[in-house]
């Protein structure tokens, strides 16, 4: 459906799958497949009908092993093409934070299921998705240092909130690759599956959020929470969330999560993002580049 | 004691008990719940008796239910009456909000004994309590997105720094009641005792407080701890740790503190919150609602 | 080596050891003790040569037992000997305060090596190291409210972060001492050894890193990880990673990283951090006392 060269784009039942689609390269990653995930996450965030979005990787092997370090075209591994003169100009900036404050930015829950080898992009790529599910076939390596760069795509902000500053830099220190067990025992993954049963699971949460919950609801909560937890205050999600509460009370999404409660049946809410979110969202200024 | 209608207080030994007691509607959070319960903190962090708080909830089946869904006075659940214009009005401040400050600016350990259901505000105003303690009978829900609204009382702020990103967007996209079990193995609960013995569990934890630290320590310890670790880099902590370290040095309690360790005897600190806090507390702005 | 009155500083294959030196005080922290771990950490990261610092204790009693509360000098415990008038006043500077702040800016991977006992400050030093590995025998307390004074060196903003505010509050709401499977259990510590292990799996580690990685790499992972992931929005990651990776692409370490990956050899890393950090480094402005 999609006509994207190096990602699919399959949407069934109000679940998107994003599937990084290189199985001959291991789904290595390219500014290629960077902006066609970005596309993807545009199209899905505008279509009411999508509620959660699953991240997968073409064949048995790998999720993503990073970034291409033989490209096609010749380029230097890492290396834009830009002079370096001036670090300032956005036109150096990092292909994976480009993505992951892509997917900071959605509106639907993000899921991965991560099929195989995730390293460096493929690992830090799946930082800013909400919940990691792994088959017992999954390796993950922080594997900068190693290869003499340094850890991209946001990942010192992801990664210590996730598991701890103690495991992000034993992970990124040492570069090891480690296996799906590893990572669950330190809270990267949320649960570790057989191989075949991998994306069942996946559907099965997926399904879970999208039969009982809100989307305006949803997407609400999905920027309340990445975003004011990192407040320095508690103040601040006070202001946000009584806005909310005020205005969602109101709603038809509210009367009817009430109702199909008391009433002891599945919901079905009326509203849509689209159109339905309340006057005060977004709240914030995004930050800029510069 | 009290004269509250719906909420119990009871101090016994220097430990308070704030006992949510609307048994008949699961203890479910009304305004005069919020308001004695924020009218008893006042009256608890005025007393230099008391060390530590315990809140529970009466009966046997709840914690608190959450929001009253079918108040008596037949208010619209969740609405408040003011109109929706001005959403800066301080009136349309969410109540549950209005709770967790309160209790985030308490001078006194706060310890949850969730003894039941707690869904709703009834999870969500746990959270700043500094330690929580459940009967193998309680249940949770960050139940928000199923009811068309959104997680409230400052939940966005303070749920992922105890449970991490991850677990937080789970319990908070799909809106799942969960087991005490699942609450410990999660962070959010400290330990799981049969319903029998969890009030004594939480008593002997305030016993342990209260018999063996200095009242003014706890009270700076508390402000500390929550207030810095939400800075943006240490050297905040250290301005502040610097001027505490200094004055309180010289205090009779740390007198009495390196005295009662050398001499191995329980410590007797004669300084009171009330008329002894060091000179630069409180160091910070509180900031306001506006 | 050192000159050294109250630490030991060895440096063997690339792996650097601070020894705190007081076996008959048990490693009590004093003044001197301080400017000499200072001392010895300039001169550390000053060493090319120098891949990872391990910290332990000698003799096999204590780590280190905390702030020296029977002083030779006579001096009161934890008083310095200025006047009070001005809490402003540099000269109050908390003394752990400044280690830790120190070690913070450390650009080596440090390890802590805790060989027994380990309270007060004896604890709270070893917050801002990276890794911390524990012998079967090794002893936390955060005992300040004991003491009748209060966490200092900065652990109110390290101690939250690496065990969450639940487990963090509890212990310095007791100050109890517990041992060093509690501490695992809470993420405290890395791992648990028997005693005659320890030093040989510290180094373990250390010599993983050392094997494996670019040194400029290092000291940009660990300034990006401790300072980015404390930013309120990932955007700020974004901004600093960007020119890292930019940079760090064009380098002769980047280009042996991947040779040595793709010819499937153990790397050698050209590059030194003494003369080739990227031209943006360091980024930041650090924050002064005043």
């Amino acid at each position: 459906m999609s006509g994207y060269s190096q990602i699919g784009l399959d949407i069934d039942e109000g679940i998107a799958t994003i599937t990084l689609d290189r199985p001959e390269k291991m789904n290595a990653f390219t500014r290629t497949m960077m902006g066609e995930i970005v596309d993807a996450m545009d199209f899905i965030d505008g279509d009411d009908a999508v509620r959660a979005v699953i991240f997968t990787g073409a064949g048995d092997r790998a999720f993503c092993a990073g970034a291409d370090l033989t490209p096609e075209d010749g380029a230097k591994p890492f290396a834009s093409q830009q002079p370096v003169e001036d670090l300032s100009d956005p036109v150096v900036r990092d292909g994976g934070g480009r993505l992951t404050l892509r997917l900071f930015n959605a509106t639907k829950p993000l899921i991965a299921a991560c099929n195989g080898v995730a390293v460096g992009v493929g690992a830090t790529m799946q930082l800013p998705m909400d919940i990691r599910l792994a088959s017992d076939t999954a390796r993950y390596g922080f594997v900068f240092a190693r290869r003499g760069i340094v850890p991209e795509a946001c990942s010192s902000w992801f990664l210590p909130r996730l598991v701890g500053m103690q495991q992000a830099l034993e992970w990124t220190y040492t570069g090891r690759i480690f296996d799906a067990q590893a990572a669950h025992d330190a809270g990267l993954v949320r649960s570790v599956h057989p191989a075949d049963k991998l994306m069942g699971e996946a559907r099965a949460l997926a399904r879970e959020i999208a039969d009982n919950t809100s989307p305006v609801s949803i997407a609400l909560t999905r920027a309340m929470m990445w975003r004011l937890s990192a407040a320095d205050h508690p103040m601040h999600a006070h202001r946000v969330d009584s806005r909310a509460i005020y205005s969602m009370a109101r709603t038809a999404d509210a009367a009817e999560g009430v109702a199909s409660f008391l009433e002891k049946r599945p919901p079905e809410f009326p509203m849509k993002p689209s159109r339905d979110m309340p006057a005060f969202y977004p709240w914030w200024d995004e930050p800029e580049y510069r």
